[in-house]
């Protein structure tokens, strides 16, 4: 896939910088909310940013490594979870009806057959990865198929008007392929990039380890950017990579949740580092690895909820203080317009 | 001012675990949000609970320590900044649009002579406090009518239907009382209490301590609570222990802000320790000494934006992160309902 992903001019910065030590509160008292709205301003290129349409895709799919027992739920739960969002009833439902954001679900690759009316988004690359501890996961023409499919995704939102977009998965046993593309991207030590995913008792991490070694020491590939996300990857992660990438071209404001997508955003930037200047990262799950990655990242994540759910439960979560982040520059006062003595 | 202030009770709690561990999601993987809709259930003794009209008040206030140079802008900035809630410029006014609160200004203590026809509530009790470096800010019947007032205040918002109401302040110069009352109130070394307030810089710190430092030693009074909080209190800070109490009493939730009423719900902890079953700590500012007061509180505050506006701006920031707490106990799925895969 090839991208023009363009870096967002830095000239603007100092006017938005002004403008917000203008508004009425001491210089900086605004904290992170300044920090958001100054990167908004930047890649929308504009003083008076807008944040329209938020829109939030799910991408699900399964994962051949879950036959060697490194999930506490069992695969079928992945389609099942799809037909709970299709209901209304997931975690990520009520969240996206609070903040007003449009939802797609896209089967990238779930191991079930779903029928023609079903309203999931139809880009099933295969039912379910391959098995990492013996074989690549993905071809390398099916990870170019699912990103493509992925970038296709955001570009017709993106003709929708929606200019904020956030992404979440469903995919039992999706924590694993995670953990090794933080590992190989990062270099932080294996044991450091493995957690519990949604075993609340964390008894499965002992086991996770020794099976994700064990593929690690399988492994006898190339180690670019590009073969370790086919050879451990999802699709769900690969297709969520593509529309990340696409995102930034078309300068949207990207919404990064936890674990699994902050890897996916981590190899995005192998890929395209550009790519990170759209991103706000939204929450510091309870995962294990994930502040890690988010400090490799230099990233500052909005919100610390110990959710754990995925779904892109986090990034919704986060959505209000973005968009307080907007208002703070388009509906604050000026010292010069209220009289207020400027006192810093 | 005698209140009645019931402890909640606490049967209902494993209800609403139950409740809880039985939506479509792994046991705990909405963290925070978790806790959150527990403790609103038990105030409000429901496994559904509501928010209902949501109240923003700002107590207003002057303080005579200013003389003493311990603030880094000037004593009108309170008057000027009341005009500026009513022209809806400040940063409060943003986030109560946003988040549906309704804004009410009290002027509690204001160093200036508003008209009558000037939107904001009157309830003076005397123009700004005295100075505490050399007597009492405040007379026992002055702080008790502020009590009074505050509770006033709440009483009459409660009758509109509201039941979660969250407290702020404008006063410049009201970090210096407050880190009296923590002082008194926790035990913990002034130095420790004291941060820089609205100076960006921090240069102020020095000053301020050997300011507050004098005003220790001058200090013969009886040491209790009440002394305490008259001696060095403002008048919006106690119209605030009032409203907080107040609001305890008639069983609503209680959205507390940073710095200055972290020190006002520790105070009110002093009268009646009942009081904290009731509050949400909804920010952990910039201010140096808000983590110690909160860690003495054993409070988990739910953001942490480096905010250090007052005004109650973290709490109302918070807000929609308490009304995801509700939602998910009222909108999701349960496994049962949905047949997916009880998988904890």
């Amino acid at each position: 896939m090839i991208l023009k992903i363009e870096k967002p001019e830095k000239d603007i910065v100092s006017y938005l910088q002004e403008k917000v030590d203008n508004l009425t509160k001491p210089k900086g008292a605004l904290g992170v909310l300044e920090d958001i709205a100054i990167q908004i301003g930047t890649i929308q290129q504009k003083l008076s940013p807008k944040l329209e349409k938020p829109h939030h895709i799910v991408f699900a799919g399964d994962h051949g490594i879950v036959d060697e027992g490194v999930s506490a739920a069992p695969k079928a739960v992945t389609y099942q979870m799809i037909a709970n969002f299709w209901n209304g009833g997931a975690g990520i439902n009520f969240l996206c009806r609070q903040h007003g954001f449009e939802l797609s679900v896209v089967d990238a690759g779930v191991d079930y057959d779903f029928t023609e009316s079903d309203p999931i988004v139809k880009a099933k690359i295969r039912k379910g990865t391959r098995n990492f501890l013996h074989e690549a996961a993905m071809t390398s023409s099916e990870m170019h198929q699912a990103m493509e499919k992925g970038a296709e995704q955001v570009a017709d939102i993106h003709k929708t008007g929606c200019n904020i977009i956030s992404f979440g998965e469903m995919g039992i046993g999706n924590t694993s392929p995670s953990a090794m593309w933080m590992h190989y991207f990062t270099g932080i030590p294996l044991e450091d990039c493995i957690g519990a995913g949604c075993d609340h008792t964390g008894d499965i991490v002992p086991h996770k380890l020794k099976v994700l070694s064990a593929a690690k020491e399988n492994y006898t590939g190339k180690g670019d950017a590009e073969d370790i996300m086919a050879y451990f990857g999802g699709y769900e992660m690969v297709m969520a990579v593509g529309a990340m990438l696409k995102a930034a071209e078309l300068k949207m404001v990207i919404l990064v949740d936890g674990f699994i997508m902050t890897n996916c955003l981590l190899a995005a930037t192998k890929l395209y580092p550009e790519v990170q200047d759209y991103a706000l990262f939204s929450h510091q799950g309870d995962e294990a690895g994930h502040k890690l990655v988010l400090e490799y990242l230099k990233a500052k994540p909005i919100l610390h909820l110990d959710l754990r759910l995925g779904e892109g439960t986090g990034a919704v979560c986060a959505y209000p203080i973005v968009d307080s982040a907007v208002r703070m520059l388009n509906e604050m006062g000026t010292f010069k317009e209220v009289k207020v003595s400027k006192y810093f």
